[in-house]
């Protein structure tokens, strides 16, 4: 009876390295994203140059310091979560490779963001709202992978209070629900909608460091 | 005589830890092969110009998908092998070696088929047929670390039966006839071709959900 | 009382291991920030072609010293202080993911050293003073986990003697300073702000080394 | 008098997983070097256009295999090395970050390779001579980092036989001279320089597998 147990937490390690890999990757890579200012040669000659340029492009620096911090934020959750998981099964797998989907996807949609958010226009408003759509896509990812692995203490080494369980996941609604009501601000002000979702991640981060 | 098999096992942890950065890192790779869509000045001030060009763009979108799920799926695959497998020896060190070859390498076909799909012509034939090359000589691969380590329960705790083995090199046998087979239908139809490799994904990851 | 103290070192090992895949993974980026000479037609004809566009493009090379190792002393750093903690709290999860984030973007600012500092100008200058800056911000945030961690023996395994707690602590602000002080050298000369911090990491290496 | 030992070893897990972690991503990072043709508007409506096109660009392939070889041979050397030495002093911190640094370089000159090969002038020479300085400097690092843990068995957990000490040093030896070597062929062939170099790394995975 204790094998299974044992390559069953095997198996758990092996899958929060391959995730805490994506999610190292993904955060670091998000830098590459960032470009400095193309300076007219006029430009490089002025005295001003790149400090204004590169004030000028200040959303491509909002929108790398927000999805740094959601990918921090979701690191931190994943291992919580992953804490309190002691088995895998093929559903939750699949849920978790979900999840690394949206995860790795969002620096492609932050580079959207950081090109067009400046604009506002009808195009600032579409990166705004694809970027909340992945936010939320992931954020769903999350739940699906907590419904799986607490319902019925399924995968977990002790079963939940029902009250605890589903405090959990009204938690995870409450983020779920903020990123995508941000997808309609979007196209009312694609700054604001940058902003909530920034407010949020770090009050995810607030919430990590004094809970 | 524990020696040894302890050092192997230390061996085969080490193998898993490196195969798993590199899945990792390509996976997550890919989005670095997404590109916003390059938008005229008219486009931009246009109120259609960000959504129709991404839309514009949807062969970089299946592209993307279908070598994510694909990478996913190799790791599951890698992950289930080598929980088999309790001992490493040289051969089968080189040919993991050519596994992540050809792992590390896919991000480079699937730019091709995101820029030439679209032409419908000889270029997206000769892409896709690249593209299916490539997740060909991974699965051939596959089979012969399976082969490699099977055999004669050479490097595996117990030793299979002989019907288990063929099972499980008859099902590597398949996936690298479909995905050899997509190396011909990309010339009929690269469209065809992406979508057939996309569904053999799909099954994959179904079957590991459901089996 | 075991099982917190087990589980805390869990928690030590996960947060190291993100810690390692981050610095790993900014360490090895820096590379893709170099880029080989554009060579005019007439140049490439030339027979001196390569070498002298590699060698006028020397500040990318040191650019790309200093970090690599500044962040590869950082990293040494890192796994010094964390061999000390065996706890882990929220603030310190917060204030290390702080460090990571000025880990993770130092590419980008050593991308604008490569790019400006032969200008020789006030570019040359913004470049190597938020570079510097960069540089500062990741010494305060490593005395801030130290001085979490080590106030009345909090996350370490043994409370040291005040006198070695003031010591690191003496040590982390040396650091701090200097590194703060090139913000105002970059403004008198960008090659020698950048010589110095390349010193400093120099002798961090050595004190490694001999100490 | 066991706890340093404990220590030690937990050190040498972090250095080894460290290491693992830049061999991964340099390998991996290979691939963004690998660009598509450019191709022209009358060649992509010609019917040869990609095949012709990527044909053309055969060095980059070159340099991409004999680099994606050669990195995978350093890991699996590395490996070997470290499962020898069961303690870690400072000074082999510092030469394994000399390695690396050797390590994750790569990829810049595996570019000028790929982007002047063809050319056949002195532009070719320069760039095979940089790369053959690159694994020069790497195989030097290796010999350096030998010698320091082997020494009278320093860091090692047995004391090598004088006989096998020297007998490995030979072995690296032989290897740093042949790298060398290809950097004097560079100025008579480029091609035939990496070719030498390709070999070489084919000999070393074929000794791994055979011995």
């Amino acid at each position: 009876m204790t094998e299974p147990v044992n390559r069953d937490r095997a198996e758990t390690g092996r899958v929060e390295a391959f995730s805490d890999g994506v999610f190292a990757i993904a955060i670091t890579l998000l830098v590459l994203e960032l470009h400095g200012p193309v300076l007219k040669v006029t430009d490089r000659d002025a005295h001003v140059g790149l400090w204004s340029g590169l004030l000028d492009e200040w959303p491509q620096f909002a929108a790398y310091l927000t999805s740094f911090a959601i990918i921090g934020i979701m690191w931190v959750n994943h291992h919580s979560m992953f804490s309190a998981i002691v088995r895998i099964d093929r559903p939750l797998l699949f849920l978790n490779l979900l999840l690394l989907l949206w995860t790795s996807l969002l620096p492609f949609p932050t580079s959207l963001v950081a090109e067009y958010l400046k604009d506002g226009d009808t195009n600032a408003a579409a990166a705004e709202a694809i970027y909340a759509a992945n936010l939320t896509l992931a954020a769903i990812a999350f739940s699906l992978i907590w419904m799986r692995a607490v319902r019925g203490g399924r995968l977990t080494a002790v079963r939940l209070e029902p009250r605890a369980e589903w405090a959990a996941v009204g938690r995870f609604s409450v983020g779920t629900f903020v990123y995508a009501a941000t997808i309609g601000i979007a196209f009312v002000s694609a700054i604001a909608a940058l902003v909530v979702q920034f407010l949020l991640a770090s009050y995810y981060a607030f919430e990590q460091v004094t809970s």
